[in-house]
């Protein structure tokens, strides 16, 4: 059986890398595409790569119609979803891939955005979207929030040490590489590549990005007590991938086992052999996650390495990931894409 | 139905990514991968970013059982291949990505290749592997000599227009950028990170480059006369990509029509509107390949500039194209993989 | 001695490159500094780069004071330029970096930049500043009008061969390669570093690109009849560098020798061995130009290459290379930098 | 006054950017280059970017003469370095790149580089080359041990905390980025621009990194009891620059404080403003480093960011400082060279 989908905000890098995967996924098939500040144009105008494409032209969200829609991937900017989807059909299964439903709690959604949320009632019922996690939620779920990206790199190493109590909780420190489609297609200075290249600098540094909220949202959850970790992002000369180099203690060994349990059965998740650690080069424009844990010198401590692409494991096929859950079929369906390299 | 493959040379560029395509193909089943100088090796080892996937040990040749195989893929180094191909089971389909077998001519293969060729006989049966141009032949070959992936970029803009005798055969300057995957994964200090990345430059200047003895080959026979091209290569630091600018002397209309009439049914040829041109950038990863013409400013005058990806279109992709035209499957099967941006 | 200077539109690249020459300068004395958007800044928070420097703050160019002043870098956007210039005192020398006053021919300014000059006398009074062909007229030159970078490029290539008649004039091919800080630090979408890194493509094809005019003006009147040659200039993802692959069709031998008799006493200007080929990681950050000279195998033909980094040789280096000599200082000074590899 | 000066191991990339600092330096002059796998090449033929430069012809070390040479830069490979040396003239002055004579404790140096010294007189005379800590040391020493680029970095941030005792030693993770040309001009798979670029991993993870033995050497020294940092490098695509992002438990403005005193008056030592934090970018091809301090949001915990050149302040660059020292040199000369941007 094939589901009608549309992507509300497809003129971004992750309404593009959802038009990607969707291109050959057997059972999705692509009813509209809107773009407002290029209504108007065709696809390919707007990203050359996708021309061999039958697809539909850019509209307004105004002028979109979802008669026959199933479901609505919305990759519009934080904000705007929340506006966007108050409105929306109620029959539709929804996937944002913005910040706007990520945070349960209205208050922290207020601290970390600056502004109290316009849709209180859909935060309400909004199931985040890690999808190893939160998979039985999100089955039933009629609107899926996304994860950061960073966040589900984070939450990929953490949330199962944290579960386990295998770790001093107030002694974590997570330091991130991440490439610069993380970043979008947005105009800033610092994103061009005269700028970036050769470059790398820590942003955000000192415990104030965004993702940070959803780290404290689950890690807190899980452990029944206030988590907070530190957290400091850099910004590196490549367009895909993330490298979140996590120093934790607790014993290596117990560490390594809890992580390898943890995701023995789950087909995304690839565990590296004890002592080994990943490459963002390893999972590009894929929907796999690599995860090593090292041994430190010091006894009780060690660093445990998780790798994914932004774009894909970490927003737009997790995006997909959550969709074929919801609309009944089979978790993997047109996800198992090997990794591009080199 | 599905089909038995091998790989042989599987730890080398092409052997990758000959994996990561068949990883999704629908019909081909990898059964055998030799790699001899990491025989005993787990894929996953010597190719992190396939560690996802059950595949064979690496083996060496000698070991390799080719019972129950359907079709190899052979992807040794020149020179190897001959001597390899030759000791083959005659049951085997083969598709040989090296250059052994893409000359028709010994004489020329000695010239550009500087010995004689070990398998006249063989070379004589081989096809060439320009899927688009040898369709028909390669459908019921046993034996296909994948292209030059320069070769093939330069074709894709040569062919139709000397068939069609709108330029000028005396001057045709092809200018070809390639990214450094072209150039495999040995060991030279030109290919070292620190010595390409903020680098440019050309090689095989003035018309060493062995591409051309393809080029002179087949521009020749479809011309009926002698044709050779000026053609100049140069390495750009990118990962994968070809971007031949190729400047040729006729009407710019005439050239565009010829082209547009000549793809205007292949599924993986792109025409881009008349005075657009392509980049490396949007045909990453994919089996398409896109072409652009352009007028000049001097009347009489042209340019006409294609972009593919050499290891996909120029090489693995190719092959596979052309495996599954002689196993009697849909010639686009596992190859309709969107371009992976940015 | 030494000179006061002052840099107008010193928040872009060649502003910023200007000062970090000047930096080690020993005898130029940076005494003002504008960037309009930017005034009231220090430049350690405009370009941190530089923050070891004891500079002034940027001002607006109404607020700067040229007391004192000697010479003037002008490294405004074109069209900007001419209405700066026609009102600064006229005691002071001017270099000017941008393009307002490359072109002689008020008609010819027209045609390339879409509207007519402001500032004829000016313009006519105007020495292009090409060092090594316009050195004499240079020194008593009160402004001097910075050439364009791959007009620069293209010009040390073919200037030569033109004057002493041994190529083909209607058969001049230029495929020049461009890094991507020629296009200033404009907030762009192409130049984006996740639209741009692993990206090559052409772009103002088919003899659109602005520095044809200088090609025009200057081949012509050295050749003394029209010449207009092929010129595709395409981005890669590279910061600093240009490398210009031209087709003559000449005796190679003759245009190996006419280059290097031309650039024999040369301090800039690098002729490598005949048959080798210039890259622009080896010109990086200096104010070098590398040239080499290839035999094609068709005979009659050759390819020359030219590789020099389009901030530093291709203008601002170039810019104080002038102010040099029409200051009587030494040609080199402050300019002997080494290229800086990897 | 001038001093003659020879490089042994002048066919690397420590080796080239000690030609390319030399060449602008007004008291150095090269009279004597080694490259023993490339004797009897001229440098242009090695390291083209040093084509303009009149410079002896590599030769062995056995064939070059030491009369008249004042002071020796050697940049041999660890464990060749210890061997030469204990055979160099002792009129010599001597500045070594190498690991050989960086650790005190002959143990140490077995612990760390596998093997005993062989020079252990040698060894007790060095003086360690961290300029700024050992200064008054250097300027009498006969033989200065260059400090790892990596440990320079990393001292750089930690020691005047430690000196201070305002952190905890306990709880120190140093997270560093390390550019791809401080891995040298080796031939390694993992060093092909093809596997690096669009990459970056962790390496010699959980405390194997030689350069831990500086750490531990120095700090152990400075705090009176033994201090075990953590210590992970990671490899970005990138040719120049380190970045360490320290993480330390102590109160920040105290920490930004200390820092800010110890580095007041240094030349090369940038301090950021309290709550900034560095980019490599802005250090590249200099001799600077720059620091940034930024509060955590936990309270007591501070990250401190430092950025240099690995080629420049980190080894060659510093080489040269300490060469001033030696030789009653200015320590700024020659090395106030601006950082290249973009």
């Amino acid at each position: 059986m094939t589901y009608n989908v549309a992507i509300l905000g497809a003129s971004g890098y992750t309404g593009a890398e959802l038009v990607r995967l969707i291109a050959t996924h057997p059972s999705l098939n692509i009813v509209g595409l809107s773009g407002n500040s290029k209504a108007g144009m065709a696809m390919a105008d707007v990203f050359p790569h996708l021309r061999h494409l039958d697809l539909p032209t850019l509209t307004t969200i105004e002028d979109m119609s979802f008669d026959g829609v199933d479901l609505v991937f919305c990759a519009l900017p934080h904000a705007t979803s929340q506006a966007v989807i108050s409105q929306l059909p109620t029959h539709l299964k929804i996937v944002d891939l913005s910040a706007d439903f990520r945070l349960r709690d209205p208050a922290a959604y207020e601290k970390w955005y600056g502004k109290p949320h316009a849709a209180v009632e859909l935060q309400k019922e909004a199931v985040y979207g890690l999808t190893e996690f939160y998979r039985e939620d999100i089955k039933t779920a009629r609107l899926v929030a996304g994860t950061g990206c960073n966040a589900a790199t984070g939450q990929y190493v953490l949330r199962p040490l944290i579960a386990a109590g295998v770790i001093d909780l107030d002694q974590i420190v997570l330091n991130l590489m991440a490439a610069v489609s993380g970043a979008g297609r947005s105009l800033k200075e610092n994103l061009l590549h005269a700028e970036l290249s050769e470059g790398a600098h820590g942003y955000a540094i000192g415990g104030t990005h965004r993702h940070l909220g959803e780290f404290d949202q689950e890690f807190s959850a899980i452990a029944g007590r206030p988590v907070h970790i530190q957290f400091t992002p850099h910004l590196i000369p490549a367009n895909r991938g993330i490298l979140a180099t996590t120093y934790v203690q607790g014993d290596p060994q117990v560490i390594y086992d809890t992580l390898n349990a943890a995701y023995a059965d789950e087909p995304f998740i690839e565990m590296l052999p004890m002592g080994q650690a990943p490459s963002i080069k390893h999972i590009r424009a894929s929907n796999f996650c690599h995860i090593g844990v090292v041994a430190d010198r010091i006894a009780g401590r060690a660093i445990v390495i998780a790798a994914l692409d932004n774009l894909t494991k970490g927003s737009s096929g997790q995006a997909i990931q959550n969709a074929n859950l919801m609309l009944g079929l089979p978790e993997t369906e047109g996800l198992m894409l090997a990794p591009v390299f080199p």
